[in-house]
C-alpha cells in the first residue's frame, strides 16, 4: 500500500502541501558542458557535429552522411510490420483530425471611428523536431510533435535523431514519413540543438525548436531559447485518477501503472470516496506490477511516488486536483462532465471508464505534450499555436487619427515622451490644413 | 546621415547580416544577485520585502503597509488632470474591445468512431503585473497587461510597483483602477517578482507574472519560471519603416524618432525605394533631433543603431523585412495591404502614412507588448491567450474504444510500456465478453 492520505486526517494538510511541493527530478546541473558544445558548435559546424557523434553516440559520419537519404528511409521503413503500420496510420490521421480544428482563424473590422483593426496569423517558416534515441525514442512522440506543425503550414520541418551506433528505430522513421518531415539528421543530444539553432554547412537553422529530451537537450534547449522559440521542457510524467463507486479496481490499478511505468519520478495519484475501492486498487497494484517487464521503474514510481487519498465528496476530489493541476485528469465516475466542470486545472482530460489515458498517448486524437508539475495552472499542451504567431494589424482614416490621435498624443506628453506625439501631431495638423481649405 | 546602405552595394550582405546579428543590449550578469534575493525573501517572506525595500526604495514599510489602500489610491488618482484620465479612459476602452475579440471558443465533437473530443480554455486563477518605478512608468503599459487579464477572466489582479521615496505615478494607479486591478503593492525589482511567485504572509502568490523591467526584474523573471508562468522577456524596443514615393519625410523622420527615444539601445529603420526620400528624411532627423527634450537618448540609438536601406523594389523590401522580423513594421506605401501580405514575421504591422507607430503606443487598441529581436520570427505579442490555458478533453464510448483501441494496444506494445496496453486491454476484453453473451 502506498502513502494513503485521509482529507478528515488532523495531518492531511500538512502531508498534502509536502506531496505538492515534493521535488521528483534530479536536476544535474549540465549547464557549463552545454554551453561548452554549443560554443564548439557555433565554432566548427559539422565538423564538430561529426565529432561529437563519433564520441557520443559511437557512429563515425561525414557531413553528407549527417542527413538519412531517401534510400535509407526508405529500407528502414520496409522493415515495419504492416500491423504497426496501420496502427501508426490510424494515430497520425486521429492526430491530424484534431489538430485541424485548433486553426485559429485571422479577423478585420473596422471600428465607429473609421480603424481598422485585425490580426493575422502565420506559420513559424522553420520548425526542428528533437526526437530521443534509444529507449525513449517513441514513435508517437514524433507524430503529437510534427503534425501540429505540419497542419500549421511550417513550411520546412526538420527531425533530429540520434542512433547510436548506427541504430535506429524504423518506427520512428516511419512516423517522421507519415507526418511529413522534410529531413532527417542522425545527430542527438545538445550538439542536435544547437545545430538546429544556429545551423551549420549541412543543416540549416530553424526559428522553433520542439520535442523531449534528457537533462542536455532540455539545459541545450534552454540556452538557444530566445534565438529560436522553444516548447516547454517537460518534467516527469504524472496522472490524476478520480474514481468513485463502481469501478472496476483493476483498470483503475493499470491506469496508474501506466503512468507509474514511463519513469521511476512518475507520479501516479488515485483519489476517491470509497475507501474499500481505494484498498482493492492497492491490491490490484500489487497484483499486477509483478507481473509487468518494467515492474522495477513502475514499482520504484509507485513506492517512492505513488499517492491514495480518501475524499469526503466529489467537491472535495476537485479541489484537491485543482491544487495537484494534472498533467493528465481521468475522470472514472458517474458523471465525469459535472465533475469536469470543476476541475479547472489540467492538460488533458479524460473522461468516464471506457477512456484510459493510455488512448490519450496514441490515438485519441488531443496532443500528449502536456504541463507537467503543476504549470497545468499557467500553461497548455502543444498544440497548433506552438507553430503560429500572430501579427496584430491597425490601419486609420484620416478621420479615425482625427478622432482618437489627440489621446495618443496626451498619453504621449504625460509619458515624457515628445516625439511620439509630434509623429501624431503633424498629421493632425496637414488634416485641419485642408480642413481648412 | 547614419548608416546607409544599398541593396546593390557588393557589400551589402555582409553589412546587413552584420546589423542583424549586432547585439545591442549590455547583457549585465545579475543572476547570482538576484537568486540570492529570492532565496532571501523566500526564508524571510514581508520582513525581508520590507528590508530590501528600504534599501533600494528608501522607503520603510511595515508588512500592513505594502499594500495601497483604498483611500490612499482614491487621493492619488484624483490628482489627475480631467484630460489625462479622458484620454486613458478612451485607451482602456479601446484595448479592452480590440482584446475582447481574442476570447477563444471551446470545441466538443463526436467523431464517427464515438469519441467525443474538444477542448476547453480556462483562466489563469491569479496573475501578477510588475509596472517599473521612476520614468518607465508607463500607465500605457498597466492597461496593455492588466486588460488582456482581465478579459481572459483572471480572478485575482495584482501590481507590484516600487514608489523611490514613497513617489508614485497617479496615471499608473489610474490604469490599474480603469483596467479593474484588485491589489496593488508598493514594492519592486527581484523581490517583487520573488513575493509574487512564492508568496509572503502578506501577498497570496500567483500563477502567472508579466510586465516589463530592468535586468533584476528579468533575471528574477526568468528564475521563477517553471514555478510561475511568463511573459516574454522584451529587449530593446525596434520599428521598420518601409516607405516609397510621396511621403511626407517629416512624418517617417518622427516616426523614427519616436522609437529612438524610447532607449539609446532601440532601434530604427528605414527601408525604402526611393534614393531622393531616404536624404530627405535623413536631413528631417537631423534637423528636428535637436528639437527633442529626449535628443540625448534618441541621438544616440539613431547614431549607433539608425539604418537606411535603399531598395530596388517593394518585394526586396518585404524580403529584408522578413529576415529583420521587426517588432513594429510601418508600411508608408500607396498599398500597403499588399505589402503586409508579404512581410510574414512580424509582431505589429501599421498600414498606411496616417497610422503612425505611436498611436499603437496608447490607443489604437492591439496590445504595444510585442516580440522584440527577431522573436517575431516565432512568437506573438501579449494577449488574452496569454493569460488562458487549453485542457483537452476526451470521452470514448465502449463502441471508440473497441474501434481505436487495438491500435493503441499496438503501438504501447511496440514503445514496450505494456502496462499501457493493458489498461486498453483489460476493458475490451469485458466488452468482448458482453458482447458474446
Amino acid at each position: 500500500m502506498p502513502v494513503t492520505l485521509n482529507t478528515s486526517d488532523a495531518d492531511f494538510e500538512a502531508r498534502f502541501a509536502d506531496m505538492l511541493s515534493a521535488k521528483r527530478e534530479d536536476s544535474a546541473d549540465v549547464n557549463d558542458v552545454v554551453a561548452g558544445i554549443i560554443a564548439d558548435l557555433r565554432a566548427g559546424g559539422d565538423r564538430v557535429l561529426c565529432e561529437l557523434t563519433a564520441r557520443f553516440d559511437r557512429l563515425e559520419l561525414t557531413p553528407e552522411r549527417l542527413r538519412f537519404s531517401p534510400e535509407e528511409i526508405a529500407a528502414e521503413v520496409a522493415r515495419v510490420s504492416p500491423e504497426d503500420r496501420a496502427a501508426l496510420a490510424l494515430a497520425a490521421e486521429r492526430i491530424r483530425a484534431y489538430h485541424a480544428r485548433q486553426m485559429p482563424e485571422d479577423a478585420s473590422w473596422t471600428d465607429p471611428d473609421g480603424a481598422t483593426l485585425g490580426w493575422r496569423w502565420t506559420p513559424v517558416s522553420a520548425a526542428g523536431l528533437y526526437v530521443p534515441g534509444g529507449q525513449a525514442a517513441y514513435p508517437s512522440s514524433v507524430l503529437m510533435n510534427a503534425i501540429p506543425a505540419r497542419v500549421a503550414g511550417v513550411g520546412r520541418l526538420v527531425v533530429c535523431v540520434p542512433t547510436p551506433g548506427g541504430v535506429v528505430n524504423p518506427l520512428v522513421l516511419l512516423a517522421a514519413e507519415l507526418a511529413g518531415v522534410d529531413e532527417i539528421y542522425r545527430v542527438g543530444g545538445a550538439q542536435a540543438i544547437a545545430a538546429m539553432a544556429y545551423g551549420t554547412a549541412s543543416i540549416a537553422p530553424v526559428d522553433k525548436i520542439t520535442g523531449p529530451g534528457n537533462a542536455y537537450v532540455a539545459a541545450a534547449k534552454r540556452q538557444v531559447f530566445g534565438r529560436v522559440g522553444i516548447d516547454m521542457i517537460a518534467g516527469p510524467s504524472e496522472v490524476l485518477v478520480i474514481a468513485e463507486g463502481a469501478q472496476d479496481p483493476d483498470w483503475l490499478a493499470l491506469d496508474l501503472l501506466a503512468q507509474a511505468e514511463h519513469d521511476a519520478d512518475a507520479q501516479s495519484i488515485l483519489i476517491t470516496t470509497d475507501p474499500a475501492l481505494a484498498h482493492a486498487v492497492a491490491g490490484a497494484v500489487d497484483r499486477i506490477l509483478p507481473t509487468l517487464p518494467r515492474a522495477e521503474i513502475a514499482g520504484a514510481s509507485w513506492r517512492d511516488y505513488g499517492t491514495i487519498i480518501i475524499a469526503r465528496d466529489l467537491d472535495e476530489a476537485a479541489a484537491l486536483s485543482n491544487r495537484i493541476a494534472p498533467e493528465h485528469l481521468e475522470l472514472c465516475v458517474d458523471d465525469p462532465e459535472a465533475l469536469a466542470a470543476k476541475c479547472l486545472h489540467a492538460g488533458a482530460i479524460f473522461l468516464g471508464a471506457h477512456t484510459p489515458e493510455a488512448v490519450g498517448d496514441y490515438v485519441s486524437g488531443p496532443n500528449h505534450v502536456l504541463p507537467t508539475a503543476r504549470s497545468a495552472r499557467f500553461s497548455s499542451g502543444l498544440s497548433v499555436l506552438d507553430f503560429l504567431k500572430r501579427t496584430t494589424l491597425a490601419r486609420l482614416s484620416p478621420g479615425a487619427l482625427a478622432a482618437i490621435g489627440p489621446a495618443a498624443m496626451r498619453l504621449a506628453a504625460s509619458e515624457g515622451l515628445q516625439a511620439h506625439g509630434a509623429s501624431v501631431e503633424a498629421r493632425l495638423a496637414l488634416l485641419n490644413e485642408r480642413g481648412a481649405e
